[in-house]
């Protein structure tokens, strides 16, 4: 906010900012979010559309939106769709319509997606404010991804590999961060969200309003 | 600083910040380098160069630097002057050369330059990072003038009008701030210059360095 008493009257610094979080499988996407949140950041996730059937308990237009094929292809054609995958013969993406009307009434929303994700989202969302974090070496990355216990040897070494990829893509991403402190990465981002939001860009028709008064 | 552990190795991350804060008379940009000092940003002023001839207690390399006409020339012929200006018979400028200097061992510079100054400023140092800071209000702006005691009627309505005109240059800067409280703003460009030394541009290289680790 650029200041209560004038951003109160000033509708371009309420809209929120499109924040597109991206990184390495391991490098804490999901821990720095947590934190972001507890530290009092308002952050809304973005929901996702896809082709595939409910499961049991999820709800359609909060875990996801259900759709079909016919009608993901339409969004996709006419550029509703902001990036996008197909897993297990599904497609999965992440519609730009709900996010808008988010941006509009002022909220923050975060995109955790993947890094080909990311990259698709800065292209037909150039407004977006991505971040790429990095693991403060890729030794520390094989500990933490190693330390989850969760993947078996062969598929750490195939995230590894994947990883030398992914690193490389940073230089497209609007902001980086070494990861080596969570609460450290959460303060980095809320500086970025503050900065952001005074860009002169974002400020658009600031000096007619102040010239007025 | 990205991290200081991986910084503190990482030679782009320790280049210092070239700042360009301005704004129209009265508007309180030197209580916000003093705040920003006092709340210990390091910050350095850049010296201005010129051709008027030194002052009783003026020392040359420190108050400014005493060049001829003609040598100052030769420096705005090979692109060496940011930006400048001429008053009373007198040109004033401000030298690259120094400031290169102060970045490359990592030291934040901050100018304090007139608006047509940052202007060109902007031109020939595209990676300074320039601040617009717009008053609450017209009004304000006009009671802040007149409450300084120094100057006259006169000087007060010559200088609102040419903060119509400056202010209209606000969006041709990377930043705007509404100055509404001193230490708010101060805790804003905080947060700008910490912003800026993670945005992707600055960080060249730092994949490969992290691949290698």
């Amino acid at each position: 906010m650029i200041n209560e008493s004038v951003s109160s009257k000033f509708v371009n610094f309420k809209k929120g900012l499109l924040i597109c979080l991206s990184g390495p499988s391991g490098v804490g996407k999901g821990t720095i979010i947590e934190a972001l949140k507890l530290a009092g950041t308002p952050l809304t996730h973005s929901i996702s559309i896809t082709t595939r059937q409910p499961r049991p308990g999820e709800i359609d237009n909060v875990s996801y939106y259900f759709r079909s094929r016919e009608h993901f292809h339409e969004l996709l054609e006419t550029g509703e769709i902001l990036e996008h995958d197909e897993y297990c013969g599904n497609l999965y993406g992440t519609p730009r319509a709900p996010i808008e009307a988010l941006l509009a009434e002022g909220t923050d929303v975060i995109m955790d997606v993947t890094v080909p994700g990311s990259l698709e989202t800065i292209v037909n969302f150039p407004d977006a404010i991505s971040i790429f974090l990095l693991p403060p070496s890729f030794s520390e990355l094989r500990r933490r991804l190693t330390n989850r216990g969760t993947e078996s040897a062969d598929v750490i070494e195939q995230r590894m590999k994947k990883a030398i990829y992914e690193v490389r893509q940073a230089a497209k991403f609007k902001y980086i961060i070494v990861n080596e402190d969570v609460n450290q990465t959460a303060k980095v981002i809320h500086h970025i969200l503050d900065a952001e939001r005074h860009r002169s860009e974002r400020c658009i028709g600031i000096e007619d309003y102040i010239l007025g008064r």
